[in-house]
């Protein structure tokens, strides 16, 4: 059954207060988990009668029980960004009850903040004087999934009070386990542009986040989402004013969408995923044999000028310490003459601290062409 | 320290899906808990090394183990309506991880639903052809409470797309030990306004929902909140056109705003909640003082007929099962003159069917009076 029931639309952590012990996820007056300057984490929590405690952070930490019943363990230094972790009391794993919960894994998770420095975290953190655009919840029903969906769409500053002003569109999704609030929630896709176009860095756009779980994506996506967004809010709508982009699992559907509709799309982003053609598979044999490489997608790449001139914005991305393979996609796809642009985010990882760097570099190239 | 770090939007559940089990505020995929056709409710989960797991739903429900580690409980049937609940492993209580959470009791909490039938659940039940309006997080730096706050603001269906139109504004506050997002989450005030206007029973309003646990609230809304309204959406920026509202604890703040700052406000409601003078208590002692009445709240209730030729409406409502002391409240303002509507909704107690009912019944009289 589909969670009609919830959205949850995010707001930003200040690196500064992400820097102050208790976390910043914690809900209000709660003083654990704690991040610790050191980049630990020290975790308590009550519990007199349980007889095993463990935090799962990535890896298992057994917790010690004082002679209150308090139980509590410091981790080892962790990575920065963001990390989901659970509670394990015997063989169940809960949700901390200190703090506010992400929708990840499948479910409500508990996360903590591991603070960048408040240089590196300035892009994706509200600040005073930035105007500040809004995310709205809006349900509709899909006539392509025969039930009730939910989207999230961001508007920039401004949206509100100039009733003339059209806008292009970014359609963004997330990852696996994930829903539509992921961006917002875990990758503050809001603050992220509300910085960058009051900076003058990005285009003042309007993003649309819908959930990937549903069962029909695609016609989702171009029967229902695309003509309501087109008729409620002030878009421009045309393919050249259309992008979407994804993140994981939501960059095959973000490539499946952009190189398999290019009549709606002009630009499509995937954030740590592959172009997927034929077998799954990071060493992506099918994208490697010509012949399947020239039929995907109605052979859109079969003609490398046309592609490069119908095609805005092909944009590659993901975490240094994900690998080379969509490096060597990006060179690939170039040698083959299709234009792309690649960007590997240093250090990081398959999570959110990279996505939010891809966004915030695609962003800055997004709906420049005019 | 504030959550600055989410926001919470509901959409309401259809009745029908509320009758089937599992329960609606399930996370998709999970069949526990699962609300019975008799209204009782099942719950089960997996914790094979646990050694005593509690379900506290109103009252413990304690488990038991089948061979397999699953923890199983039928409660008694239980009272129509949405209700919070916890899972008790020994004395730390956690939520679900099998659903939604909704925050309520001062942190995330489990909740289910036990349906109404179909046509009492009619008015607060999305509807395919119902226009829908939409509910915008909003972020904002208070500056009466020096911190970064979140509200979240209801626009009817229309309001996207017709530029020129303006609204009139309901503040609505939530009850003790909830936040900004009830009324969105647990009491469908979204669906509740849409269903209203589109068969011409409401006015299209505004709705503007604030945390109310905040420093200074009283400041914060006449300085911060209602000036960011008036500038960012198309309202109606006049006392004539602002009423203000709130359940339980949010009541008396409503009262406070309503009653203490007149020019602000034409309008102000409390559901399941007292007009405070002086010591609260439920039989209301400086209330029916005649000296602290007529001083209370500037002399506001000092003369009868100017407070009725400046007030469009004063609402006081609870539930049934709440007892008769707002009934009482209301008939002595009338017997000093002081013109006012109650409500009383049948057989419901301190819980959120009560104030979704407060809420229709209210809204049809709201901003009728031009």
């Amino acid at each position: 059954m589909k969670h009609y029931s919830l959205i949850i639309l995010g707001m930003a952590i200040s690196a500064t207060l992400m820097a102050q012990s208790p976390s910043a996820y914690n809900i209000s007056g709660k003083s654990s988990p704690q991040v610790n300057p050191d980049k630990t984490v020290t975790f308590n929590f009550s519990a007199p009668s349980a007889s095993k405690v463990i935090v799962n952070l990535g890896k298992d930490y057994e917790m010690t029980k004082d002679e209150k019943g308090v139980w509590s363990v410091t981790t080892e230094p962790q990575v920065e960004g963001f990390h989901y972790y659970a509670i394990k009391l015997g063989d169940l794993s809960v949700a901390d009850p200190s703090t506010y919960t992400f929708f990840g894994c499948g479910r409500y998770s508990s996360a903590i903040e591991v603070p960048e420095s408040e240089e590196d975290a300035s892009y994706y953190t509200p600040k005073q004087g930035v105007p500040q655009g809004a995310v709205r919840s809006v349900k509709f029903y899909s006539e392509a999934c025969k039930e009730w969906e939910r989207m999230l769409v961001y508007t920039p500053a401004g949206y509100e009070q100039d009733s003339d002003r059209r806008y292009p569109v970014l359609y963004l999704q997330h990852g696996g386990g994930e829903d539509e609030t992921g961006w917002i929630y875990q990758g503050f896709a809001d603050v992220i542009l509300d910085n960058l176009i009051a900076e003058g860095k990005a285009e003042p756009m309007i993003i649309v986040m819908n959930s990937g779980n549903v069962s029909d994506f695609d016609r989702m996506i171009t029967e229902d989402v695309i003509p309501l967004v087109d008729s409620r809010y002030r878009t421009i709508a045309d393919r050249k004013h259309r992008a979407v982009a994804g993140l994981s699992w939501g960059a095959k559907q973000a490539y499946d969408l952009g190189l398999g509709y290019p009549q709606y799309f002009a630009s499509m982003a995937g954030f740590s995923g592959i172009i997927v053609i034929g077998e799954f598979n990071h060493s992506n044999p099918g994208f490697r044999d010509p012949k399947m490489f020239k039929e995907a997608y109605n052979g859109i790449f079969s003609n490398a000028r046309k592609f490069n001139k119908e095609t805005d914005l092909l944009f590659i991305a993901n975490g240094e310490a994900e690998g080379n393979h969509l490096a060597e996609m990006s060179k690939l796809l170039k040698r083959r003459g299709i234009r792309n642009t690649f960007y590997q985010s240093p250090k990081t990882a398959h999570e959110w601290l990279t996505w939010r760097r891809c966004l915030y570099n695609y962003a800055q190239l997004l709906f420049k062409e005019d």
